[in-house]
């Protein structure tokens, strides 16, 4: 976003004011330049400013706050010239505060304390464990409406706009330490300090995974993130051999990022590569056990006591891997059958297919196969409602627990690889 | 499914008279043989009957149908033994009655005249010119939730079953002839007479493009087509050379097949490489660029005329390829923008990215765009209305227009590809 969006405008502004008071825990004092009424700072001195002014106001706002003791500062507005920003890095040596921004056009996101100074009113992502780090405005905003609307569990959101003082990796440092998050999520377009970068990232996926979406991994967008973030983007090779080697996990775009991280957020890694498929329908089975071996795992060989014990059970199942339950299966017949395959050492990951469509199955048989996953599984579980309104219903009743829901078993394929990922990443680090 | 599922369940049976009654525009009697209600046929005889008893008794009403000339028959269940299908094509030979089916599940749907034997209430597809033709009842079932949910426009809908009579070839070349359908999808498991099938596609493809997911591409998946549906999954090489020799496209995954459906379905051909992005968020407009690439196509490079004059409109956008409109861009700054891009002879194809979120932009903008690429463009324009509410709501205003929509870069450029490539086939026929 540029100056000329009008990031100052009352508008704006007002909505930055309406999500403040609607989610922060704290005390917030709101001060209108444009209608002058300036509340003496030093009476009541804040820990943090939001500043959404243009330039020069911006930076006279800033010094008051620095002079007072405000310790931290959130820059929203964009169009800052290079001397301009001279003068915040002036602020910043000689009143040691801190400043993100500015330009981060959205600011910062924190579920804890409720801090949220993003401008679009209600866009307020549920509380969990997912960290985002976005190096685009646009991108940043994406994600986040993606997660509001997925009802994706955020911890914190940053969007870090010029980066003259607080930059990615400080912020990845500060989330790989943040007892609140679990999983951590990078769009980046450029590396500034690539070394310090490696060096940070390789310490944080000890505790927690790290996934990245790279802009510019094209020439020709490479040429168009320059002008855009002013950092050079490295060619694609490069950047993707320094990603591995730290332990990050790239991901191809923005929606397996977020269905990476759910997947990470909810789910135990996969110890293996062996998946068992178990469905209530053929044709989806089918396509899901190509996906998982399209996405470099295996489908496991179920011991024969499993077969046995599941098709003992329920005659005419064929309890092969993928198994197919048949399209009257319940939840008692997913339950015994997860129960069962969870058991088997041959197995180390699940991908469940339940369709409603064409089936006897019902939102509130996903809920109870999820709580018997949740009850007795070591193993990381998936689940596929395949579909449309499908999805949409399942996820209705099981958004808010912790199974993760993809509506095409290619998804979840690609879901099950990142835990399969994150668990050789830890392995090699141990 | 499978004949345990209860597709002889009187609610079952309900529902498909439910759909029958509110779909389609032609005379319905039911015949319900557990309530011994039996009109005499002969007194009226139908063209078609739809039959969803258990094997026997569905043999002996066709045998019935078949001697009151009944000329067609769709078999809903499923659980029919070999000698059981031998009956039936007796039947056929005798009195020249055609079968679709048994075990087609959900048997057919034709939008222009009402036909709907599907079993779940209200899953009615919007009308439209997409023909989709499924060898699994549950990919079938999946397809039809996915198009029903996101509105895509369905001309037929045919569940194969177990072919006896009817086969996919009948029916490809069918809805190649048939003037309401302009785009055919498959879900293919496997081929009985391949040669036959290229013969068919070859011809087809010459007036309509032909998209296709092929199930058990894996050998692990293959062994499991072949018990689902008792066809032989050839290898995919082969079956990936097949398809392109007969100028069928293919497809990764049900989504990417439903999305090229929409794009060919609503938009021109792809005459060539170049493709422009028009976005009004920077970091998004990059990763479509990425996407360009990455899917086999280019980023145009603009007349030094057009990007003049779209600069000289509006100082501070930068109108080089990805163009950014810059964040308060509304309808009339992306016509202007489009006129020109769409009458520079470097451009062949649009990708409009327009976000709602950190954005002046609002769904009755993406609506005024859509008249404006409708009456201007003989080429093809897609679009990103990216993101998870965002998508939603501009889906919500122009889910029923001729823009194809969607919630990815990534996915508009697989798209665009798909209409580079029907191009690229139809000019190897001429």
């Amino acid at each position: 976003m540029r100056e000329k969006v009008g990031m100052t405008s009352p508008q704006l502004f007002e909505n930055v004011v309406y999500n403040m008071k609607k989610c922060f825990k704290g005390k917030i004092v709101t001060l209108d330049i444009s209608r002058k009424t300036l509340p003496d700072l030093e009476e009541d001195t804040p820990e943090l400013g939001v500043i959404m002014l243009p330039p020069e106001m911006s930076i006279q706002q800033a010094e008051k706050c620095s002079k007072a003791g405000v310790r931290a500062l959130i820059m929203i507005t964009g169009g800052f010239k290079n001397h301009q920003r001279q003068q915040l890095r002036q602020l910043i040596k000689e009143y040691k505060i801190r400043i993100l921004g500015p330009n981060t056009i959205m600011g910062a996101i924190n579920t804890t304390n409720g801090l949220n100074t993003t401008f679009e009113r209600d866009v307020i992502p549920t509380k969990g464990n997912i960290a985002v780090i976005s190096q685009s405005g646009g991108v940043g905003a994406c994600l986040l409406d993606w997660a509001c609307f997925y009802d994706i569990g955020i911890s914190k959101f940053v969007f870090m706009g010029d980066k003259i003082d607080v930059n990615d990796i400080d912020v990845l440092e500060y989330f790989g330490n943040d007892p609140n998050t679990k999983v951590i999520c990078l769009y980046m377009e450029g590396i500034e300090n690539g070394r310090k970068l490696i060096e940070t990232a390789t310490k944080v996926v000890k505790t927690k995974p790290v996934l990245a979406v790279k802009g510019g991994i094209t020439q020709e967008a490479a040429r168009r993130a320059f002008s855009h973030t002013a950092s050079i983007a490295g060619t694609d090779v490069v950047f993707d051999a320094a990603l591995r080697k730290a332990g990050v996990i790239r991901t191809q775009d923005l929606e397996e990022l977020l269905n990476s991280a759910v997947a990470l957020s909810k789910q135990p890694t996969l110890k293996g590569d062996n998946i068992v498929i178990v469905s209530n329908v053929g044709g989806p089975a089918i396509l899901a056990a190509d996906a998982v071996v399209r996405s470099g795992l295996k489908l496991a060989t179920l011991s024969k006591t499993t077969r046995k014990k599941i098709e003992s059970c329920y005659p005419g199942v064929d309890a092969s891997n993928p198994i197919d339950l048949i399209a009257d299966a319940r939840a008692e017949r997913y339950d015994t059958a997860l129960m069962n395959v969870l058991a088997d050492a041959n197995v180390d990951g699940v991908m469940i297919i339940n369709m409603l469509k064409s089936t006897f199955f019902e939102p509130k048989d996903a809920a109870s196969i999820e709580k018997i996953v949740k009850k007795y599984s070591t193993k990381p579980v998936v689940n596929v409602p395949m579909g449309g309104e499908d999805f949409n219903l399942v996820r209705e009743a099981l958004g808010k627990t912790t199974m993760p829901l993809y509506n095409l078993p290619e998804k979840a394929a690609k879901a099950l690889k990142a835990l399969r990922l994150y668990e050789e990443i830890v392995e090699k680090l141990r």
